[in-house]
Formats: C-alpha cells, sequence, structure tokens
C-alpha cells in the first residue's frame, strides 16, 4: 500500500496573516524520487452543521456567494476560532447565523477542501430537535434568509444544481441527505 | 432576495503560472457597502468520476493523500487540460488513472471548493457499465491502487472517514451514493 510521503524542507511563498498561507515543500516519495515544488495553502479551519428541527426539516440558508458568483442553498457554517472547541464554533455559527440551538450533538466526520493541497479542513455537526430562539445576527456580509428543507427539497437543490458549495455537499454526503 | 455584488477593482497580488492566482477585490454590496479586501483564490478547475460497472460496483483508489497526510479512498479525478472539453478530460482522467472507459456518460453537476474564494470548480459525471480495457498509467506521483466498492462498502468508508476529500464526498452526495 502507498505509504507517506516525507517532507525535507517546507518554505513559505506567500501568506495573508490570519488568512491564507502559501508553502512550497520538497518531498520525498516512498520510492525515493524527490519532488521540490509541492504546492501547500492553509486556510482556517471551519465547521458544518446539518441541524435538523422536529419537523424533520433541515435548517439551511439561501444567499449569494461571490466565489460562486450566484445564489445558492448552504448550510451554517463558518471559521473555528483561535482556540475554540469545534462544537463549540459549531454551536456559535448555528445561533448567530440561523438563531437556532440545539441540546443534541453529534460528529459526522472531516473532511479537507483538497487532498491534493490541503487547503482547509472542515468538520461536521449533526445537531438535532433544533429549535429557534432568537433572530440571526451573524454579521457577515451577505444577506442571509433562513430556510427550512425537508430532506426531498433538499436532494431536488441538488438536482438542480443549486447547492454549489464543495463543503455543503460533502457533509450532507456525511449526514446521509 | 440577495444579489449579486460588484467587483468595482481586482488586483492579483499572487501567482505561480498555471497552478494558482491569488486576487484581491474590492467589491461593493447591494446595500451600498464596501469591502476592500475581498480574496478570491484560482486553481485549476478538475473533473471527478463516479463510474460503475455492470456488476454495480463504483470504480475507486486507495492512495496516500498528501494534502490530508493520510491514504484514503477516493474517486478517478483530473486537472481539465488547456481547451480540453470536461467530458473528454473524464474520459481520459477515467482511463488514465484507472484503466476503465464507459460509453454511457451523463453530468451530474458542478461545485466551488469554496463559495466564499471559489478556489477551483469541480464538475461531475457518472459513467455507467464501465469495463477495464488496460492497465492504469496515470504518470501521477501517488501509487494509488484501483477498488472496486459496494455502494454500501462506500458508505462504511464515509462513516469511518476513510474519504476525507470534499470534493470526492460531494461527487458522491450528486451522485446519490
Amino acid at each position: 500500500m502507498s505509504s507517506s510521503w516525507r517532507v525535507l524542507e517546507r518554505r513559505e511563498v506567500f501568506s495573508i496573516p490570519r488568512r491564507i498561507s502559501i508553502a512550497i515543500e520538497t518531498v520525498e516519495l516512498p520510492d525515493g524520487r524527490r519532488v521540490d515544488d509541492y504546492m501547500q495553502i492553509d486556510i482556517a479551519d471551519f465547521v458544518l452543521i446539518v441541524a435538523e428541527t422536529g419537523g424533520n426539516r433541515i435548517v439551511c440558508l439561501r444567499l449569494y456567494r461571490h466565489g460562486a458568483r450566484r445564489v445558492g442553498i448552504e448550510l451554517p457554517a463558518g471559521h473555528i476560532d483561535d482556540s475554540e472547541h469545534p462544537l463549540d464554533a459549531a454551536r456559535r455559527e448555528l445561533l448567530e447565523e440561523t438563531g437556532y440551538e440545539s441540546a443534541d450533538w453529534e460528529p459526522l466526520g472531516t473532511f479537507f477542501q483538497s487532498t491534493n493541497h490541503r487547503i482547509g479542513l472542515g468538520q461536521v455537526f449533526r445537531a438535532r430537535n433544533a429549535t429557534k430562539v432568537q433572530e440571526p445576527c451573524s454579521g457577515d456580509l451577505e444577506d442571509a434568509h433562513v430556510e427550512l428543507l425537508t430532506r426531498d427539497e433538499l436532494i431536488a437543490a441538488m438536482r438542480t444544481n443549486e447547492i454549489v458549495s464543495a463543503p455543503c455537499l460533502a457533509a450532507l454526503a456525511l449526514a446521509r441527505i
């Protein structure tokens, strides 16, 4: 079976502090070959939340996303603050972005935005019996609208390509939606 | 409903030609606010292939991925070459990485690695009745092993976090695996 590559050298070639760092690594492959320009990209790690209401609806957001240049449907999500526990970040982001909270949380798994380049690590949580306790107050730039979608409506949104975020689709796969 | 942001200015702040470009945009939001440091990241667009054999197995790869620093299960995938049609890229990558081909292709949708930052656009294709016609010859750095997994085995691999690529999980969501 293929085994790990050894990092012989790593040099940062670009950074915007607290936002992105790009490094070029010299790596040694298991067969002894060396590659001197393997690129790794680091951005902040993040959480995504699949929050289900007691009425079997999933708490979603409809909003313009500038990276995609379009309006789409997404799950609540956000960056993990420094020294914040991922579950605490998930609770915070769900409350800030949607006004919902839950007492029943389960980790569903993790993934990378790219397994070539790393980019960010995403951690997915399921929240059951989520209930609305306040109005959203995310402070995000986007003007987001909370929508409670059934599983069938979410599947239809995947089919019509209204969900264009790979991390959101990945979270839905882990949640078996 | 939230509408598009206007890009007032865009300046490239870093690039490695043909690999990555980072730009900072000045954008105007629908409410008139201006943001002068919105980051966009461009890397090559890519295809992912959910190839099913006549025996209802999905053609997968088990390989070390340096971005994740671990061995995992992935779908055949790769960058779209300059001026290559995405479906041609999918046929080429499936053949090179697994030795399989198919006469029955269907586009399943597209996504971005990040809807904040863009990063790369992924295009997903389903290939039915895939058959092995040659040995793999990808030329990739990774020592990949082809594995034919049933749908249940793929779902088990998601549950045990053996699939850690957001684009692969996203492709499985679009394929309704």
